[in-house]
């Protein structure tokens, strides 16, 4: 075999940070012996994913790292979360994400609505009752989120969101930009707002919530207004039939909108109780059908956020256990990165550039051994760009497109 | 002295590889004794010439490490092959790289004519009796190879080539863009085809080779259209009075475009058999009255794509005896790199980055001791750009332009 011909991305999500605890990132502290074998069999470098110093959105991250460039087609992260909570968006749809709530005497008092789960029939009653000037959908997603789409001419992604993103007073939202479309959208989603809290506030959900002295659900924080946009699919960019495995809505929308198989795996929770037996089970079966496999983990980035060093450190090496089972075999190019920088010590993304490693056929080897964000800044590949980890990858199975002669 | 002042920009045409032979490359496994301790006295790095992943051209390729952007100004290779076979080709013309080859019943039977080699009288027969209804010149190259060229108003370079890349039937040559240039170009094109056919098919070079069980060059091929572009010369750029010393049609046009003075080397061949003594001879005698000289040695891409790691070592280790002796002084800035990677895996142009020294007064050096993919990825120069390198080498010698005071 001159070169691998299927590529496996996987993407620890917010898993890259820096030193903290004794000077080690989670990355050292973290026993990962199938991933530093994958370091020592490959290349190691450092990756800006969007550009130094630069915090990515696990949005832009994986737009970027698919080879989309965030910067021409990335206007909010609306339009990822409802692709991947199952909503059919169209390119030109306007679309949100949003919170269940509650709201008392017009102050919100709880942006979760205490961590409210089911939320079926608060939506159903929604969808049921709510009646809009312009054509609308709306769908629950994980826990109290939903996502909220508008469709139609004259509607604008330039508009404040609704959610004040902190308790206190609620706020009307506001047009940015000074047209007729932008003045129109804010006044539905003003209408949303009044009419959404009209049907939920005396909800038999709420009312039996109430009495047990939970929030009630009452009204919809919206956030994260974008245009969708018209995206090549995956497979036309860069010729791969392509899957995605992955727990939350936003990669999964992303690999929706690049036309991607989305495989979904039970028990996958996005957080460190996630099933990774499972999502690695996958991962095997689609390499079986597939030229492209992304694989997006979310537990690191969890306990990034939650700036819990050991948890981070923990989940890490039970990633690298679960890797035991991954079936490779020569015919794969495997490589492995994170999305971002989500440091312990600022609970946020960072614009820190993120570890990356390639290991497969023709693959130029360097002296490294171990995957952690220092010694990967010492690898043979040195330092790129996160719009160059596809034509990298896809040039290394020998389909590179040439440009001149 | 406080810097070099003459620049010698060695290119080793396609040598870059990637790993294959008991985890070699070609550079790895040549005795580079000469090479080495340049990089020894030097600084090393790694050069994605166009970008990371992104497979170069050799015509694309030249003109990044020249300072030309390609992306700006390469439709088609066509321009650099007709002033490389001496055209004198002006901004605005359209150029092609011809075949000769055997077409019978409307079927190419053999895209090189049974590898034809003396087409002169071929060449007359169509420049005597050849009218189209636009200017043209056409001229042979080595080979089976040839040049055409229109000239004048109302022409376009969007247009498929009218060789069909492999034997079979032969093609009409179509419009890329639907515009009257483009459908004139076109018409011209196919009428070229006919009448050639018409010129070459009883010439009594193809009865003579028909006798002797040889295929005819009956007709002419062409493809690689390209608008010639208007190209700032190499000293008005650079301030360097340049020279450049090749034997491939492709990088002694590129020279000429950009106004360099060529310098033909007897019994260069573009092969690994070509005259590496007469060639480094060449240089010694161009940089007494030359401030900047490119050499171009071409055997390690054609061993590449030959998929013949043993040739490519060999020729590497023979183009390393011959730098023996060329004539150092520290008034010399030396860089050696590739154009680009062509894996003895592939067998074509692949986009990994490819190694770069420099060697002379003032540079930066490292730790790094040899001249191969891997080391080069370690060396102080980190990883630039092929755009990067002149800009590199102009300020090395003390000549960099100040943006800003």
């Amino acid at each position: 075999m001159d070169a691998a011909e299927k590529i496996l991305l996987i993407v620890l999500d917010g898993a890259s940070d820096r030193p903290t605890y004794h000077g080690k990132t989670p990355f050292m502290d973290a026993t990962m012996v199938h991933v530093d074998k994958l370091a020592k069999e490959g290349i190691l470098g450092i990756m800006d994913v969007i550009a130094p110093g630069r915090p990515p959105g696990s949005d832009t991250a994986h737009l970027s790292l698919l080879g989309y460039d965030p910067c021409k087609i990335y206007t909010g992260r609306g339009p990822f979360e409802a692709a991947g909570v199952g909503i059919d968006v169209k390119p030109g749809d306007i679309a949100f994400r949003g919170n269940f709530a509650t709201v008392r005497d017009g102050e919100v008092v709880d942006r979760r609505a205490g961590r409210i789960r089911d939320t079926h029939e608060l939506v159903q009653a929604v969808q049921e009752n709510l009646d809009l000037e312009a054509e609308f959908i709306f769908k629950e997603s994980a826990g109290h989120r939903a996502a909220f789409v508008l469709r139609g001419e004259n509607l604008s992604p330039h508009v404040t969101p609704s959610d004040p993103l902190h308790t206190g007073k609620m706020i009307e939202v506001r047009p940015t930009v000074d047209d007729a479309a932008s003045r129109r959208t804010a006044r539905i989603l003003n209408e949303f707002t009044r009419k959404v809290f009209e049907i939920l506030k005396n909800n038999t959900v709420n009312i039996d919530r109430e009495k047990k002295g939970e929030l009630p659900g009452n009204i919809v924080l919206l956030r994260g207004a974008g245009v969708v946009p018209h995206l090549q699919s995956f497979e036309d960019r860069w010729g791969l039939k392509s899957a995605v495995i992955a727990a939350t809505a936003l990669v999964i929308g992303i690999g929706k909108l690049t036309g991607m198989d989305f495989i979904p795996t039970d028990g996958a929770t996005g957080g460190v109780d996630t099933n990774l037996t499972g999502k690695i089970e996958n991962v095997n079966k689609a390499l079986k059908n597939h030229d492209f496999v992304l694989l997006n983990i979310k537990g690191a980035d969890e306990s990034g956020h939650d700036g819990d060093f050991k948890k981070k450190a923990t989940f890490l090496s039970r990633v690298d256990r679960a890797l035991s089972n991954l079936e490779i075999d020569e015919s794969m190019l495997i490589s492995v990165t994170a999305d971002h920088t989500t440091p312990i010590s600022l609970r946020e993304h960072a614009g820190d550039p993120v570890p990356l490693l390639i290991r497969g056929i023709g693959v130029r080897t360097d002296r490294q051994q171990k995957f952690d964000e220092t010694t990967a800044a010492l690898g043979g590949m040195n330092r790129i760009r996160g719009l160059d980890i596809m034509p990298t990858l896809i040039d290394l199975i020998g389909k590179g497109k040439k440009f001149g002669a």
